[in-house]
């Protein structure tokens, strides 16, 4: 996988890795023991469990086997292993919650003990080692997502709705929309090789686009409740049969968590259970959703390609995202990245030439590449710094556990 | 759906309308009363509910309310409504084996009625509704595969295991294997309007492919016997992550219904139980297996786009196909049609530009672009004269009831 | 199993053997090859299933082995072993719906081939073996009211809703309603071994009662209504646990099959669907509404024990019972039998000193004895000349597709 | 429920209160917040649920209403709830695990919010109140052995397998077998008044019982090692139907958590995974399975009613019983209580005469009784001093996760 040869400069990499170490511990800062423990569903995973499994990660590829480097404990290797079946065996996804130890300062502590050697053994990597630490960074980034997200679900899984973070006191500002129009052509997606990607943003290549049409801005929380005051959870037209039956088997009818109230709707967030705003962008959405979404407002979902032609030139940065203070509500932006991902048309299957990197990081993407479907852009709870626009985000179409939303397309 | 407005020569279409009506009898003719109420599983129906669906789909969209047009049971409509919400309620798909009456003599008379009333009205039909007689004849032509398919998986689930048709005798004879490349560039795919397709086949547009080769023979029977003897099925770096789970959940270790004897590999056929013939194309595969081959073969599986490029100019008459003596064994050919469905790489989703048509027949194909992986070709069970380059065919990536094989590609 | 060594007088045995075996057939005469496949359930069978399990009994106990016999097919075995693990490997029970074949002209002949064999090897059976064709023909009458209630539940299943029977034309007379005293004390219960008894009825053993009155009449269909009417499903306090979760997991409201209408209350019998009778004795009951319809009813459900002292002297053929021209529906009557099998408060358990017997046989009905109560009496469905005051019915609590009612009982 | 109005002295009842509650707290000490989180399954309760909900009983049924009582948190109400649907809607069962707040702490807070209102409060309470005090130590008597019992199901699903306890030391010694006659004839069981009892009870009543003998002992692991190797678990001929078809679906070849290793058998304790230890009683049995070895040892199992006819005059606290060094290991004694719970033959059903109580508590019991088997004794996690020969212990027949084992008897 070449594009893992690419590696930050040495210096930078050290500061870059520590940063991350830390923001990871920092947004555990605010959870208890039990909090650190808890899993709400197998899609999602304790708190705990990902502050150790990327500190696994760190120990199999890069320190296992070094000279003087100790495991913090060789029984670690089964229960923070997550899917890597060259690896060996592993506790089952469903029963991560069974893991009321190692407690929480254990886990603290594995970290610690695997960041010291990993200082220690900093001078040790060669070219291929610092690409593994690049790759760590990114996948410990993805986790530090994972993490803020499982524990909005277990949290709204608490009768009492505990909030995670102080609100940050912010409402979002409605935005006039429009269309952004792009020719379409032949037209160059995927990453091209400079600065770290995921195997699976790769190879670039070209493809070939019709003329189209972008939203300027994502649905609205006012849009979505006037699909759901038109109906629209209630028209099977609007539907795929999957979506549809998913619909009618669990009584769906709103976003994930949305209530109605005398006051009208709320929703569960990291600050606690909120009125919606309406100018802010919708999100724990299914793809379901989404495509019924776009269906009855006469539009469609854009490809994954479209989306990122678009993107080109915008900046990942420019959006609201997460820091030490926590991620805010969505505010209502033009911005691409930093709101939430955004559901496309396009399934998770390979680029053209792709193939998976040999040995067990090559089980990290390639193997999902069925069933799901790819969502650009990033969220609120996406870290800051880790977003490009070739990333390509994936989960099955029925999951909206996330802060997944969408942005309507057209042809032209 | 301007692909609709095309029809036959009207003396043409009406012959070919009974043919084909007469053939769905003729295949139904070795069924008992208690075979054709048979119902194996949910995916599959009786063989007496696919010749009254087929018959319910001409007397809804094409006799009901004109003049003089009795129905011939008002509650049939319920019974024999596939999945068309706009239509109205309708049977439970997992219940339709309860329908022991109306009875296959019923489903006969149920038949002769609509028959008779089309060559009563056939004078009447304006041109949207010979398109929609021969949309009729294709939507039969389909149910013809699945009545057989559909009855297979029946017999096959009785422990006597009947055969439907006495054996042909034949048997394949191997082909030398070779690979035929292609430049790829811009190719144009998809229906160009100029005779019938399903909707899904349309609007024809351009793609860009990359340089390929596809395999000049599907993937055979003694192939598949090496790949278990290699391990295949043991080995989880070759397969997906959901067929990973698929074959350890189910135990999957072959294909579908083969038994592994003290005289070797058997399958069961619509002749019964025989010997697997190691020159045949392997047919009863799931997506999840062909992909997992393809991988452990050092190549992958076509796209479609590719598999339609390729087959240009093939003749979809060349195979060996459907007639009144029963579907025959697969025989290793170089056909792209006639053997076996060959999975691709891509998942169902909508051309450029595709757009549901108003109305039920809209849900014909639409609603299913979701979950589901093309196959292209035809199979031995397919009707002769109705297969295409354009064809989508569609399943889940663990239905295999169908006879599923591969042919594989690889980057040039 | 000393009971079973009882048998009739040989030429009676041989009279009521074959009638019995021509009552099954005759039962089965207005089913279509199809209906006689159909299983609408794991709990229930097809009715060629019960033609041919029947015989298989016959077969398997009497005459396999035997000089001369030849087996009608030696992959019957297979197929209609209900669950006799000492005898060999079975079809699983959800699967007997895909015995399409053998047909059921097949299984008629395999009657018929069984039957002329029992004439032949008639003089050859020792005493021994007359005791087991006793136990053969009370088990087919058991078989012949599963064949009735099995076909009922498919018709239920299927939207057209066909009758078997024509309708009889009674309907029931309403009886003054009235408790009988009973003294209770040490009393007698189970079978004392004079005339045919299944396993479970013995040994008779002493019971001590405490004094209690049995209702004279059974509950109503009147009675029933006004339990649903004062929200007798809507009270949890009314029911067991087990019963309120099964009540709110599937929505039970009513009866089994009870559909309300603008013109009331309907019910599905073997007659069609009609219109709940207010004078007859409700029936397709779980033990779960009987015993919540007790509370409410400020009574009991009787014990076992109590319910067959009280029977004692009761004629078990004064109820109006099965014939030729099928079972009628319940009329409301003072007898204990012929109405509706009564829900007791006993659970299916071995009377003291129980043991199964040697062989396969001693299946019969030991290794039940488990997770299901006992029922009394006899239901309209059931044989006349197979009731006894001893006879033990038993069945899950929530299963209800049996004519199954309930007598209140109550502490004086 | 007249045996509740039976209280103890005031002056030893405030004492006994505060030792129990003390003790509860006590066994929670080991574990940490997390731990105190965890649900291993849905029978199982989080170890904070149990501290919380016996002070919900205390709140609910003593405090709420009571001058100058404020409530700790007028949500607890919803969270802590057990079934009583009397007393309103309440958390899932399913769902305790989600309860990663309100923390230990703020449990252990409500603990002492509590208990100091219970103080200010003794002197008001009148006969009624004392006797649901009397409710309310037993009732947390139960939920101390529960607790135990669900940490150690959670601890067993964690694959590093802590241990609660440090091992006592102790190991059983081995007894001599024998069996004790009982005569039979007209005897009394259930609770007569004196002191309390549970509603389950009573009422005390006569039962008529054959002459019969108990085992001395308890069966062992040293016997059950010897079913084992008798292919006991391989045997359809020894299990009930449920119990056989549970035995294949699962898998099961021994107690639950027993592993076989290259040193023999061990097992899963609170002191973490041990040897068998031949000589203890053997435990953590299905009823199933305690059965299937009656069947194999040619007994059977005691009825509830011989079993606390055996005990008359036995000492409940002669056994080895829960202390604050935690229970031990069980010990091969000649007790009846303080070993393990021993299943019996009878089903959980109401004695002649029961009638549950009015209001919320009469829920206690009574709706529990279908579906379950009784057991008589008493454990290692019983606390000392609530047990009695009356006691009725119960579960569905697959359960084991509590310390159960079995004794035999016979006939004679």
């Amino acid at each position: 996988m070449t594009i893992l040869a690419e590696t930050r400069a040495a210096d930078t990499l050290q500061d870059d890795f520590q940063k991350v170490r830390a923001l990871t511990a920092a947004l555990a800062t605010p959870l208890s023991d039990a909090d650190a423990s808890g899993q709400s569903m197998p899609d999602a995973s304790p708190a705990k469990w990902h502050l150790a499994h990327t500190t696994w990660f760190l120990e199999t590829f890069l320190l296992a086997g070094r000279s003087g480097y100790r495991l913090f404990d060789d029984r670690f290797g089964f229960l923070f292993n997550s899917y890597y079946e060259s690896v060996g065996p592993r506790l089952r996804r469903d029963r991560r919650g069974m893991l009321t130890r190692p407690s929480l300062d254990d886990v603290l502590a594995f970290r610690a003990h695997v960041d010291a050697a990993m200082v220690r053994h900093w001078q040790d990597f060669d070219t291929p080692a610092r690409a593994l630490v690049t790759l760590a960074i990114n996948h410990e980034q993805q986790h530090q997502e994972l993490l803020l997200t499982d524990i909005l679900d277990l949290f709204a899984a608490n009768p009492l709705e505990p909030a995670l973070f102080p609100h940050p006191g912010q409402t979002a500002v409605a935005r006039p929309g429009g269309w952004t129009r792009h020719a379409g052509g032949i037209c160059r997606i995927g990453h091209d090789g400079a600065g770290f990607a995921f195997d699976c943003e790769g190879p670039a290549h070209d493809v070939l686009l019709r003329p189209f049409a972008l939203a300027d801005t994502l649905v609205t929380n006012a849009d979505w409740i006037a699909f759901i005051d038109a109906g629209g959870y209630r028209d099977p037209r609007l539907w795929l049969s999957d979506g549809w039956a998913w619909v009618q088997r669990d009584g769906i009818a709103a976003p994930l968590r949305w209530q109605q109230g005398p006051d009208g709707w709320s929703s569960f967030t990291l600050s606690g259970r909120r009125a919606v705003d309406p100018a802010a962008p919708v999100t724990h959405l299914s793809f379901y959703e989404a495509d019924a979404f776009a269906s009855w407002a006469g539009a469609r979902l854009p490809t994954e390609a479209e989306w990122e032609v678009a993107a080109a030139g915008a900046d990942p940065a420019a959006g609201v995202q997460l820091n030490r203070a926590g991620p805010v509500a969505p505010v209502g932006s033009a911005s691409l990245f930093g709101d939430c991902w955004q559901w496309t048309a396009s399934a998770f299957l390979p680029y053209p030439g792709f193939r998976a990197v040999d040995g067990a990081v090559g089980e990290y993407n390639g193997k999902f590449m069925n069933g799901q479907m790819v969502l650009k852009g990033a969220s609120c709870a996406t870290p800051r710094g880790s977003s490009r626009a070739s990333v390509r985000n994936f989960f099955t179409p029925a999951q909206r556990w996330q802060f997944t939303g969408l942005r309507l397309a057209k042809d032209i």
